[in-house]
């Protein structure tokens, strides 16, 4: 489970503002959105790396399937903030990917929630897990340093 | 478009209760999810013709695409109401489906909101439209009776 | 109803990418979503008259009711495509503000979508319209020239 | 985190109709709308203890905020499925409420997916936590029997 950390250990965020139909009756980001902005960030995440997602899903049949979320919610965010979902790979396994995510407010350093999304990759025709890329790993070891555990 | 009618003039409606991620910052719920509602009570109405859209889908290679989306928001809709969406067909061209969809609230007969939908049948491999099946308007013609236009 | 139209005819565009929660079985964007984009467009057109929308919602204890949304589909739209919504006022009443809309691919003129929305000023304790705020209108006609009609 | 049990070890469930809407390009559940079912069955639940929790925020000031969820997804739910969402209390803290929940396939014992929400009573005004409401617990002790930690 992610601990809060600083901007500074993540290579990637993705700014958002948030949507009024993103806020429920509390004028607060509804919880089940904090997983759109993560799988989004997460899919911009791939374009930086750069790696071609949509390449690979056509290309091979395989696809990721969410197999865990985790939002801790720690300060409310409100309609028309603007908020930045940082991204990093914390872990590879054979075919998991693990991320680490966080939600800061853009202008300030203040920690709106922390998150870890799990993915494997999976034989569409069979959802059979199968082995991440060979590519994939390789852009995420450059992007990421030694900051990833396998 | 749709003048107000009586829940008479419908033969199907599916019942819904709000849900809080529905609702929006005024506490009400958010304008584009009317078509969400609109969308799973065609879904129920095909249902209860009853006509297998599924079957349909997989058989044909054809499928729906929505074409045209009225809504005319008549009185709130709150968190936690049970409300009902009216649906019948009132018009079937060669390809086309004309939807006119009514909310009402459950326990009274106050009108919430009309709207109309259209939908056209098209080949998923050509995305050109294709004739709707004969199983299907003979089926909406026996559930409807005369109100349908053709 | 709004005929199609050139960018050209526009004084504003608010850029989406689209993501994967908003695009359904037959991976494209989910009918209700559009009405999602032109919300949170016309948000961002009313920053850029520029107009502090929430300033006024907080000062007057009014806000705007969406009474109307028309969508018309022209050509669907994939996960991950960038794409440009197109706002204008079309028409101002006592109370109401009508907004022309229309999506385009990002990359080509291609239309995607043509739209219209109304809202109503409203008096949120009692729910009975209000008149338009006049520094709204002056912005408004400022923004848009000769092309609103009243 | 929740372990898999059966059904037998809930006393709640509450009924979904999986909506198309909420499927992604996969044909299946989008991975966010898990925390919509599991936040509208709590909801259901605290219907049935019977707590009146509309009531409470409007007489107390006091709403709850969700200050952690964990989902753990094991079978994909396709479009039009039938599930449960399964709903128990775990632990009462002094102003936290932890719930356990388990997606079932509403017509076999195929477990879908297992989750955790964790709630906390906050004054509206200072959003400083507040003691649960003494009617509340003495609902959930006599719903759930001894199941429940404190």
């Amino acid at each position: 489970m992610p601990g809060s950390q600083t901007k500074s250990d993540f290579n990637f965020a993705w700014p958002f503002r948030v949507r009024y139909a993103e806020v429920d009756g509390q004028r607060i980001v509804f919880n089940a959105h904090y997983l759109t902005y993560f799988d989004t960030a997460i899919t911009e995440y791939f374009r930086a790396l750069p790696y071609d997602y949509m390449g690979q899903v056509h290309r091979t049949g395989e696809d990721y399937h969410t197999v865990r979320s985790l939002v801790e919610y720690k300060q409310p965010i409100e309609f028309d903030e603007d908020i930045e979902v940082y991204v990093r790979t914390a872990r590879m396994g054979r075919s998991s990917l693990t991320f680490l995510l966080e939600i800061h407010s853009k202008d300030a350093d203040d920690l709106r929630a922390t998150g870890e999304v799990v993915w494997v990759n999976a034989d569409q025709a069979t959802h059979h897990s199968a082995t991440l890329p060979k590519e994939l790993i390789k852009k995420i070891v450059a992007f990421e340093g030694d900051g990833v555990k396998r």
